[in-house]
């Protein structure tokens, strides 16, 4: 790694952020550590930070050229990326093709139900609080973001979702639901700007093959139907060789 | 009571239903139960049922006064009161003027937060998913009501909270909010109309003294905080006063 590593400024469950030299930009660790179900289910292997750090530097890298603007610079090693700094917005946002997951646990919905229109929900980033689901209105009301924030996340939540399926898709993956983070990024000069913070992953998508439907995601962990390394290196595999 | 109690179609927390020889019409009967925190607490005071059969006769009333039609026709006795018959829609709406309550609890908001404009809730009425709170996006998702219907209802519930805060503010009573159910209504001839069910009562409303802030209503019992018997008469004495 050509940048040296500053002081640690935040651990989360899959990756740690690092200080740089440059007050704008961080160092991205991916670890590889995997949890599940708020936390109440952990677990590891070894090779996962690597997957997930280049599955994400690929994806960042091709929704950019799509046009979507990311915290994410570069790679700079196996499991380290320099990112821009941004203000984590504390407000995660699902976006769901199919009902799958929590959305079918919550309300006894069937798995699979299509979502036409997608569904866009929102949850307050919140570990103590079991990042609570919410709207619009009560983040509002908390003052997390601003009403013009929040229909920028939403708008740049749907058409990166439409972006990753044509990604994924080119590589005979379907997206079943996504998770994305944004932040402000106030570059020294211009106006504060919001981009998609966080990363792309089999951690963060749900995701299967196209043709036979085999999992390809988090899953495999969460319920312990399969090889979670040998389907994260799928994903990647697949997605080197599409290029 | 002069109209004969038939099958008992309902038994919920507070109440039961009962068939009538008018296939339109049911007997509401008003238990003197009290359950809080998804029924984890439950308790009783004699008279219990009297004082809400009553309140939400008087409210009701005053309601329809306002244009505000709801299921209930009339009184039968103490704690029977006869209502129209309507397909409950399975989503509870709550309306809020300040955060208290599982809004505080599920966000860490600080009791008393000013929620200008007020802020609609509606959650999945289930049960064995503990009334899990959603979206209409979800809810029209799951064939729950269409989007003409959660348009009416939300509507409905701020032009109902609004006349429910003159009511309540006539005899020195604060409304911090409350929570409605909605039943679809088809008389015999003439289209489905949507319109209130359900009860208002110091159960479902979060009632305070104007002047002094001293509380009437379930949170005495839900919190061990005062008699909730004296709450409850106190919101029926000054109701009553107030004609």
């Amino acid at each position: 790694m050509n940048i040296e590593k500053g002081e640690m400024l935040y651990e989360g469950k899959a990756k740690r952020l690092f200080a740089t030299s440059n007050p704008n930009e961080l160092i991205m660790e991916f670890k590889d550590d995997l949890t599940a179900f708020d936390a109440t289910k952990t677990g590891e292997f070894s090779g996962k930070g690597t997957i997930n750090n280049r599955v994400s530097a690929l994806m960042m890298g091709a929704l950019s050229e799509l046009g979507i603007e990311s915290c994410f610079i570069r790679m700079l090693d196996e499991n380290h990326s320099l990112v821009r700094r941004v203000e984590i917005v504390p407000i995660e946002v699902i976006v769901r093709y199919e009902a799958h997951g929590s959305l079918s646990r919550r309300y006894g919905i069937l798995p699979g139900l299509i979502c036409d229109p997608p569904l866009v929900e929102i949850g307050y980033k919140d570990d103590r609080l079991h990042d609570p689901f919410f709207t619009d209105e009560i983040a509002a009301l908390m003052g997390l973001a601003t009403r013009d924030e929040l229909a920028k996340i939403r708008y740049m939540a749907l058409v990166t979702g439409e972006k990753l399926r044509e990604i994924w898709g080119r590589f005979e993956i379907k997206l079943l639901d996504f998770k994305l983070e944004f932040g402000r990024y106030q570059p020294g000069e211009g106006p504060m700007r919001i981009i998609l913070a966080d990363e792309v992953t089999p951690d963060t998508c749900r995701l299967i093959d196209s043709k036979t439907g085999e999992k390809l995601d988090k899953d495999l962990f969460r319920f312990d139907i399969g090889d979670v390394g040998s389907g994260y290196r799928k994903v990647l595999e697949r997605r080197s060789h599409a290029g």
